[in-house]
């Protein structure tokens, strides 16, 4: 890394190339090693620039969670492309357009909305893969292994339209952001992967084909048997983050974007530091760390990147501009206003969502959006 | 209002401009009824298009939260912002730049980032204004009452340098947003209002024109006597949001902005509604309302509008593109997936810079950014 950082005049997210590559070298190594195909979610970078990083390392198909998201990466050649969020029929028609020039996989929950994007089927140019969505636990959305007679219809709407193929079954267990450690992670999968591969057992009437995707970072962070499943979709282990290391995915060496903010103001009464750098840059999401609620934690910054989190130094609250941080005393003397702090986000989903662009090596990329 | 509700396809962010433009005059009348400067803070809607509607009630003067909104609305043509913000140094240079294009004031909270500011000021066009931020016990940043030495060394740095103007003292009394009900929020302006008048009258030896300004939404809204004060600044009324009506500020029938999102899913074994309209479009602000933590409250659309917010339905929680709405058995009856429901946001600042822009009347408004 060589951060230009004089140049830095107002909060500015850094992604440490070296770290984010080495992630994802990591995670397509991991699912070679494992036999598991490995199609990527790529929400948390949403960056055409990263995309290419994972296309060295030999990735073709990818996870995205809007519409809107897949039309960007078919502009950037990408062209197997699951959309990982139940179908919007008032999307329909871009979807078809979008099937036209990529394969496309929808997700589902209900048979009727399927219908109705099966009727405006005709025009399309090639079949769209559809994927039931299952409900292992998490109770965001999907069917549960129980409703035999849901998934039997959605099945059975494929059928009828020639252009809808069954794929198999997809879940999601982001009740895993709120198990800790390797062990708890375990069990919450395993009852996933069980309740998968009984689908498969009931519904695959054929030669077996049927997917099962599995997704969630700290899974596939965590685990090292994926031999029921097919496909595994980890979004967020590209750049990781605070979030991460609580619940035990990675250590903090592995996060690869630091929102760099220009210290305003101290305040000495209270040993707390304010930055430009607030909610609409970080995002409001918080975790409980350490026996507080934080968002975020506190990096020196210097040309080469970023230090390891400086010992009991967070940050504290956050308002829509501002950033407050509680530092330590040593800390606190260091700082003068115009100085450079750097912030690991809690949520780098969201952070890099809200910020819209990276600095990399000095060159500004641009999301999507 | 004439809603295009056919051709919404993505979450989208309604403005009423009929309660906005009420909102806004209701506010501008109030200031002129009890005889204090109106400058409101602009970093809600972020918008030229509603900048206008601000100017056709006589608004001159505007507050923003940062020098990249400064230059926004320079080039929308305002020539008399408030950058209430504190001073960020890196920034010096595009300070200096706008300030020959408007009357700007800067805010600080200590004499050093003011000393190197006043030493690259030889270029500038016209005096900057400068204020200094009292913390009168939301306790973010700022001096306080009792600090004289630094208040004199801020005032001294002021005359040392001929192109900053000394102006007075500037607060937000932020912890208004910690209190329930007119008379916890009088308590606590009031108290704000004595601190600031004692300044006054401490370092005010000239012809008494030290200005005191004052902002919220809450204290703007719920107090009738600012007299002591020579401005206010409240920003988040424009817009308003289910915040203040849990605070107490205004009904909900003033909430100027909601979220349009198309409902995907539905989760009959927990009456549980999933849209389209997430994390990243609404923020993950919560508040406390009727004994849950909630995101946002839910309306019927119609062409008119949005009704008001439905019984016992609630946004119960968003992650990145997914919204999860406990609804009424009612409500969960009468709904489909592709059918549209509204979201009253928790807290309009955030959901409006998330969105970055606005469907008026048909017709689509960018945010700055």
């Amino acid at each position: 890394m060589n951060l230009p950082l004089d140049s830095i005049q107002r909060p500015t997210l850094l992604l440490d190339e070296s770290i984010c590559r080495s992630n994802i070298h990591w995670m397509a190594e991991k699912a070679r090693r494992l036999g598991v195909n490995f199609r990527p979610h790529f929400k948390t970078h949403q960056s055409g620039l990263v995309g290419e990083w994972f296309r060295e390392e030999g990735v073709s198909a990818i996870t995205v969670a809007s519409v809107s998201m897949a039309r960007y990466f078919i502009e950037k050649g990408w062209v197997d492309i699951t959309v990982a969020f139940p179908l919007n029929i008032r999307e329909s028609i871009e979807i078809i357009e979008l099937s036209g020039k990529a394969d496309l996989n929808i997700l589902v929950t209900m048979a009727e909305p399927l219908e109705s994007f099966g009727q405006v089927l005709k025009v399309i140019h090639r079949p769209v893969g559809v994927f039931i969505k299952i409900d292992t636990g998490y109770h965001r959305t999907g069917l549960t292994s129980a409703d035999n007679e849901k998934i039997e219809s959605i099945i059975n709407t494929c059928r009828k339209h020639s252009m809808l193929t069954f794929n198999g079954f997809l879940t999601h267990t982001g009740h895993t952001y709120n198990a800790r450690g390797r062990e708890e992670i375990e069990m919450i999968s395993w009852e996933a992967f069980y309740q998968l591969k009984s689908l498969k057992d009931n519904f695959d009437s054929g030669p077996g084909d049927l997917m099962l995707s599995v997704g969630d970072t700290p899974a596939c962070s965590l685990l090292e048997d994926f031999s029921t499943m097919n496909e595994i979709r980890p979004g967020n282990f590209v750049f990781y983050d605070v979030m991460q290391t609580v619940i035990g995915s990675c250590g903090t060496n592995r996060i690869a974007v630091c929102l760099a903010c220009p210290v305003v103001s101290k305040e000495p009464s209270r040993n707390e530091i304010v930055v430009y750098g607030g909610a609409v840059h970080l995002s409001k999401e918080s975790v409980f760390y350490k026996g507080k609620t934080i968002f975020g934690l506190v990096c020196s910054l210097s040309a080469g990147g970023w230090s390891e989190p400086l010992d009991d130094c967070y940050v504290s609250a956050l308002s829509q501009e501002h950033g407050v941080l509680k530092v330590s005393k040593e800390v606190f003397g260091l700082l003068n206003p115009g100085d450079l702090l750097g912030i690991l986000p809690v949520h780098s989903c969201l952070t890099a969502q809200c910020m819209g662009k990276y600095l990399i090596n000095g060159n500004i990329a641009e999301l999507h959006m």
